[in-house]
């Protein structure tokens, strides 16, 4: 596999997964808890749809035929998506949200700290600005795992269900296929069972803090690399791309 | 207003009341309490979307200009459908289903009774099958209410919150505009006021047999002939749309 054509579709891969977890916290917008935590998770979801918003532009430079990053957006089919699974579950109780922003900002700040050492220039300074946020949103998600873990009865309960149902798509973030091998072998992507070595070892100090116990032998659910999605993703694309779909090249 | 249309719109007004709740219906498709209830929803929303077609081809046909069933069906946007609002909300839970389906097809039947004595060949034609249809989704959903309505003490309540939910939403249905003044006159279609005194008598035979009770100050909301939608239309056309919008002119 050329590094170009690698390259684009790691672009993909990271934008794929911070725009579809956007669209996701986006529909927290209004409904939150509380005044604070709705305005948390949206600014998270702008985080998200900006460093989807960098990658695109990367990718489709890389692409030409006229690619943008709107078009790699809004009019690829569901299979050509190849963000990471538990991104696109639906949303749940705030417990369940929590649970999986911190499962996914664990691992994606173990991976931009990766890519910072990348021999690839855009990716360097791409993940030496995104590598604060996703400290951020692991911070922000953390401390609601604890407090929720340690919480009532109640709010315990619906925390370690949420690792519990979750828990099946953690092993999809670290799949690998020929588009990580050819960037390993050029220094410019991480090799992701390093980075799986330093994220069970976070997630497992917050749940630790929190009280909650790690799933023994999990049902494992992949495909994310392979645009095989769980059946939400068609529905999150249907309401993501209405506009553009509707209105082809619609500006403002 | 010209008789012409008059007419186009009349058609789409049926055809996009029946489109809508034929997709709401279809969502129920593998989800249904009972295997034979499954199969009943589902039934009822191929009759819906077979009325919708019928409608939408005469729509088309007078309207010209390479209009088809399919572009009236797919490609308007969300303030060019006139479908009636209570056909828009949410299944919600069976009884609230059921409650649906009991006050828009019992409208239905009294409707198509009417529209079968009307002028325009077309639709004396369309209405003499399609009340047959009605008929049977208004005993289906009849049997249902008392059976709700008669049972445990909370399918009585579910069946009663329904009824308090969805009542807002009947007025619509009777809702008349210079539509309806031009093919009143025309001797083509009934005047609303009378249906609606059909309608209140078919659907208070039900609930008192159900020992269910008829809100009295009810908050109305209408919209439909204006295109004025509850938040659930524009949801219900990101999925129904996508596959054209993606695919224009998809065949297969």
């Amino acid at each position: 596999m050329k590094t170009k054509e690698a390259i684009y579709t790691y672009c993909l891969r990271i934008a794929d997964s911070n725009l579809i977890l956007g669209q996701r916290l986006a529909e927290w917008c209004s409904r939150g808890p509380i005044l604070e935590e709705d305005l948390a998770m949206t600014n998270i979801s702008l985080d998200l749809f900006g460093q989807a918003e960098t990658l695109y532009e990367y990718a489709a430079s890389i692409k030409g035929n006229n690619a943008t990053a709107d078009s790699l957006a809004f009019l690829r089919v569901e299979r050509e998506y190849c963000n990471r699974l538990i991104v696109e579950q639906p949303n749940g109780d705030f417990a369940f949200t929590m649970v999986r922003e911190l499962l996914f900002s664990s691992f994606q700040k173990n991976l931009y700290e990766a890519l910072y050492k990348s021999n690839d220039e855009m990716f360097k300074g791409f993940a030496g600005k995104a590598v604060k946020e996703a400290k951020y949103h692991l911070r922000h998600s953390s401390e609601w795992v604890i407090r929720l873990g340690q919480g009532t009865e109640e709010s315990h309960r619906r925390t370690q269900w949420a690792i519990d149902e979750l828990w099946r798509y953690t092993a999809d973030m670290f799949e690998m296929n020929e588009v990580d091998e050819e960037l390993i072998s050029m220094g410019i992507a991480p090799d992701l069972k390093e980075i799986q070595k330093l994220w069970i070892k976070s997630v497992m100090s917050v749940t630790a803090e929190a009280g909650l116990t790690i799933p023994e032998t999990p049902h494992v659910i992949k495909g994310g690399n392979d645009g095989i999605h769980t059946e939400h993703l068609g529905h999150i694309l249907c309401e993501l791309q209405y506009l553009q779909r509707a209105h082809p090249g619609a500006s403002w």
